[in-house]
């Protein structure tokens, strides 16, 4: 298959997003979660899966490609019935697409049935496959929720609060983790929270979601973001709150505010809007420009590029239309059409650059491969000149934590200067939001940031990291 | 099946998009219509269809679904080798989804072979159809292209020039049309220029599209439009042009500048983006607002809302989210999800709103449940006011000429003055932009505008017009 | 698509097998329809397709694939309330396998909508084409239901079933063909009955169908056969005969009853279960064996085989094995693979041939490349001596009636004489059935025979004959 | 999805087929256990899958389906560059359709990959999943395959011949097993050897089978049965057999020659069509009747009919004819249409059966429902009597060795007497072939036999026996 967006690929992607329901209230759960999968859309598209728990056994559908692609009537009337829900939708790394590491996972273990659902990656799964290996274990996936599965199947003995605790002693990585027994909806975060989880509630059913937008979509209230190394279990009985131990500081992926979160989420205390608007504002100042003329590279680029204007007070404007209809393949454009210089995607609105001297708005740069293809394509459309301004610092380091990062050669960041970047992409200037421009937009939520891919320092160590 | 949108649908919609090269420079014609169509896929969503002739034969591949759904690797190799293509993407109108009404049309005749791809309506068909029946044509289809071809048929003894010229001395409606034969390709705008349809070249290659963002897909430069009542002949020997006689007044439809085209088209001499802006700033000056904040409906409120925005000096800002994942099917949400009143496609930014008095511009209203909907959500989010703004004139009549536009006890705007629709919708305020304002947007085009939708008005006799 | 059948392929193939009912009993007439087909299925595997009438309109539904392929409950469900129905199942000629070539057509012309169902092939089809393209006829298919639905169309005005009669004295060549309008079935057999077409029951209900094997499927009662040049007309007043003017010999296909029809078909007064067993003891009259085993090719063998078994005194016994599996698509097996000789359809069973003198019995040969692959086979399993009796003479001219014919210089007995084909497939002897004895497996029935692939001499006269 | 075959599911069937090769020849090992899997298609049409070893990794492809509906040239390509293949046919019983049930089961454990396809049925599946489990283990599906997987991977530190043999001796029940590792193939045969499995060879390279009619397919020659019992371990260094201990009687499933296996196979020795020819001579001396003709149920009645008609010397023939195209979905037929008594797969054939005594063989019955069809359509086509024979004893016990058998109160043979199913299934005597006889059948192979179902009386103590 080839990519769905074959001239735009060149952003960092997302893994995965993860929505649970525990229904208190009559609910369908299975199709409020199939509409809070929809939502989560953004995090992942290659595949889309969701167990459903009626207090005896689990039964799940999964497979590959958009939500309502994998769900039709039929398949969702096989998971009518349930009282708990769990879904999940993905985006693959290292080109591994197989339907078989689709989630959520479901395994019989000793105590029954268990569904998990992943965001995250953890740094020392590889190891803890092996330690398990060497007790015995079998695999049949690639994905981390089966060494978790087969941890907690491990530490039974001790009950599934206690299994699960140990079990998150021994994982060291990112993990907004769902997990669903017979009767039971557990949701956990990573120690740092370096991925988000919140939880919600409709009626006196309660809700957990990657993200607020998804509560939107299925009319759920917004309660509070699940804590790092919380473990919040829910069953017939209510809720419950487990608080594991966690380091002084904790490490949310600040790339979630620059570019995978929805622009109508809020993230542990942070409107993902007002940290970009605020990003485009604070870039103003950084960068400033002589322009006539802001814009934003659609969807993302878009609210930074309202607040650089509004900071800067040169006018906003659309410069870039984008073409809204995305199947799910797309024929390889032939060399003759690549070279010709097609504009499927993406195309400058004539009328309104030509003559102008351009602020052009981006959340980030990866490969630098669509930048130079924008850039170039505002200068054909008769922009005037053309300063390209990101809203992030730039990406210099890999991510080990479920962030699909090309390695550092196809790093343009990694490689090169900013002068040499600009360079490159043919821009007339370039300006990188600083880090501490960025920290000021985040200002206000309880948390401390993981900003491992512009300084090369995590939270967690990382064995091996490459150079 | 589901409608793709089904939260969305209160619009008018296009019946369909063509496009058409004939090549002199080696290129991929199948490859470039493809492109072609892809660039016009917001005219039609149903069906896409391309025929490629060769100078001996024409082949054909069509099929139900979008551009990238219908085309793959292998269908477009059974289109290889080809000089000439047409293509269309296609919106059906009364229910008629089928297959057999997929186009372009291939039918072979007395001196070969024949494709058609047409954009638009005849008020006439039923009657040149009966016409044709009783001189013993037989249909297999019910697209107006079927009418086209027998008419040609039956006065090609004349030659094909004069047959075309006879069919359209015959045809009262709307057409933009596509002809091919084994080495012509023939491009044919109705008497009053109701549709769309722009030449344009890539090298010495001519092509033809619906819309000039077609062109700039495919990386062609725009030569001009196709004039009303003109027959483009386009072969080995160049491009020649029959002007037939038209009109004092010509009657493009204004509802393209609205809503159909796309924002970077070019249509007659005036910027779609242009048009739509101005529509925001005269919209401001009609209807002023005392607000603190201008949002548009995405997509395709958001350039009249920058210019709402521009003339009154009110901030603009993002205050609604769309959800850019659309399969191709969707559930038919349950009763109980429709009254938990789930926010699938859009979703109001809380942040944004709240508190706030606001202006929302959309491009029209049609049924008015879309537009209620918003409302409740603005306000449910927050917002202290809600003014609405349309950015054109109340849509009150239906359109003959190839919109599929819901009859009158639907259409809000036929049975409610405009306080009445103001308090159904539940808005604070609402102003429409007047005909004279929506004219104004437009000037500077060489052309007349059907304003039929709004005035009842229309340039050509409909009879049999229900009231 | 390969071939369903890529090792046994080497077989004449029938073009089509149509049925119809007129329901009088509150009959699911798409469903009786669907098993009709299903029973007929072996007469065409390429499409099929389902037209009903409901006294207003008609509609239908149709698509590639085996029968259960293309219809499924709901397609079916398209079809509900329908008062007639005619379907059509489709063997493709001249590899044209376009999906606008399925059958039932249906059309719109001056009365209404007609469908139609049409088994055999025309010869002047190119002449009245060519006559109706000269009027202003426009085609859209390649099928001879077009060309039959514009004669009709044009000769409608006296009336449709005075239409239908000088529609016939136009038509040349072979059809057994189902029409049906609004409110009316009509089965039209051509003059010499070339195309089987039988007439049957179901209470009050009248069905028509190539082969009364269909009426068994749907426990109706079999009444006469059509007769040739016979046009019945069925409507709520019952059910009319008209009977236009035969030449004095009919000549209907042989090859039915050697290979095309089911076993337990009876086809114009004569069993082809008797017909296949009469022609397996006649052959063994004319060319006994010394042998210890008489085998059949599976399926269409087996019945012959039986009878020679019978009238030679030689047991009869299975000595080979057929893979029943067939899937509608088949990988195309590498050249390795196919020298290596794989087996894949049919296997020997060496228990039972080995060490013994075989007389093995297959209904035809065309090509025979599967004969000599059958011979080696049976060889590589033991057997001692393989002699090969064909229950029909030597296919040696092309049919111009339907049937898919090999090219000349592909058609072995075209090319060779008995002794050569026997040295080609590696036989220790072969005998054909002389044509003389094929007359006597269908003596009783009324008709008369077209010989014309063993003979060259047809019915009709074909213009243009290649020698 | 309905079965495939909603008017003929009356039988006992199979749980699966296995097909392995080495490859020592250059052979495309992938393209090999296409065709080697689609000889043994008759073992199981649910599912397919293929996995092939180069060495270094295993990968892997299966789906639901035909083995041809699974795999298509593009899937085969992802499986090229392989040395050694595993493959499987799937039935599911318990209505377990899933994808995730189908096999190969490929993992990844201590010492690499480990691929498994197995034929069989453990008894103690449960308690070794249960003992499993309470040591840590997580199971992902229901297959047996996973536990065996589990087991061999917690003995592996003994080296992986030890534990498949330790992993054997807790293995108890039925298995015909497939192993590869990366560069090695392990076949092993449960200690009664309840399922078959035989070894042969292409050139250089081994092959293993569950029939011989997959050497066949693929031109391999039959070397031998693996043993009960026995270990054959095939790697680049040739070919190594390792004999477990086994019990003084083992326990062929004599099924295999009723109904299971293909005609053409041989099976420990004997050949399954002598012992089906041999079913109907014993049959035709225990039971002898007094008739005009003998016919066989096709497809598997035939072979016994054959023997039936020549010991008892009444002729043979074809009554009953069956329709050959059976797609992968079928309608549910109406109430009406049943009760109509639609024949859909099966016909009588009037001419052959009209005023005769018959003798009808089927080799068992299971639910009786199809039997009763069959009579009464025999009659209707004006048989005078039914005497029907069975080359099998009655079927009155469960299998719990893989073989999908009713609930008592659905096994006819189970509740009633002899006298009583004649009654029920409207025949005029009703005999079936005794257990001597049937042991007769098969004298002459080296092994013993499991009777299980006709006895009650397993070779494996079966804990928990329902009764």
């Amino acid at each position: 298959m080839y990519p769905r967006d074959p001239f735009l690929a060149d952003k960092l992607n997302e893994e995965c997003g993860v929505f649970g329901i525990f229904d208190q209230d009559g609910l369908a759960v299975e199709e409020i979660t199939y509409y809070g999968l929809y939502a989560l859309q953004h995090r992942g598209q290659e595949s889309a899966g969701i167990a459903v728990a009626d207090g005896h056994t689990i039964r799940y559908h999964k497979g590959r490609g958009l939500v309502p692609e994998v769900f039709d009537e039929d398949t969702l009337d096989t998971l009518k019935g349930g009282k708990i829900a769990i879904g999940h939708v993905r985006y693959p790394t290292c080109g591994d697409t197989s339907l078989y590491n689709a989630q959520p996972l479901v395994i019989k273990y000793k105590k029954g049935f268990l569904a998990l659902a992943h965001n995250g990656n953890l740094v020392n799964a590889n190891a803890l496959r092996t330690e398990l290996e060497e007790a015995g274990a079998v695999f049949q996936t690639s994905v981390d929720s089966e060494v978790i599965a087969n941890l907690i199947a491990r530490h039974i003995d001790e009950g599934l609060e206690t299994a699960i605790q140990n079990t998150m002693s021994k994982l060291r990585g990112a993990y907004a983790l769902l997990l669903m027994t017979e009767d039971k909806l557990i949701a956990v975060r990573d120690l740092y929270g370096m991925r988000p989880l919140a939880l919600g509630r409709i009626g006196h059913s309660y809700v957990v979601a990657s993200e607020s937008c998804a509560f939107d979509a299925v009319d759920a209230e917004f309660i509070r973001d699940v804590k790092p190394g919380e473990i919040i279990i829910i069953s017939q009985d209510g809720l419950r709150s487990i608080q594991t131990p966690v380091p002084l500081k904790s490490g949310l992926c600040v790339f979630e505010f620059i570019y995978f979160a929805r622009t109508d989420s809020t993230i542990d205390g942070v409107s993902v809007y007002t940290a970009r608007k605020e990003a485009g504002k604070i870039l103003a100042a950084e960068h400033p420009a002589d322009a006539d003329l802001v814009i934003g590279v659609p969807d993302s680029g878009t609210t930074a590029a309202l607040g650089y204007a509004e900071a800067s007070g040169i006018p906003f404007g659309e410069g870039l239309i984008k073409n809204r209809y995305v199947g799910r393949t797309f024929i390889k454009p032939s060399q003759a059409i690549r070279e010709q210089g097609v504009r499927i995607k993406l195309n400058a609105l004539r009328k309104i650059v030509k003559g102008k001297r351009i602020v052009m708005i981006d959340d980030s740069i990866v490969r630098g491969t669509t930048s130079k293809k924008i850039v170039e394509m505002l200068r054909l459309a008769g922009a005037r000149e053309v300063h390209m301004r990101i809203s992030s610092p730039p990406v210099r380091f890999p991510c080990y934590f479920g962030i699909d990062t090309p390695t550092k050669e196809h790093l343009i960041g990694a490689r090169y200067s900013v002068e040499e970047i600009c360079r490159i992409i043919g821009a007339d200037s370039l300006g990188y939001l600083s880090i501490e421009g960025l920290l000021k937009t985040v200002e206000g939520s309880g948390c401390d940031f993981c900003l491992g891919c512009f300084s090369g320092e995590y939270p967690i160590a990382v064995e091996g990291k490459a150079e």
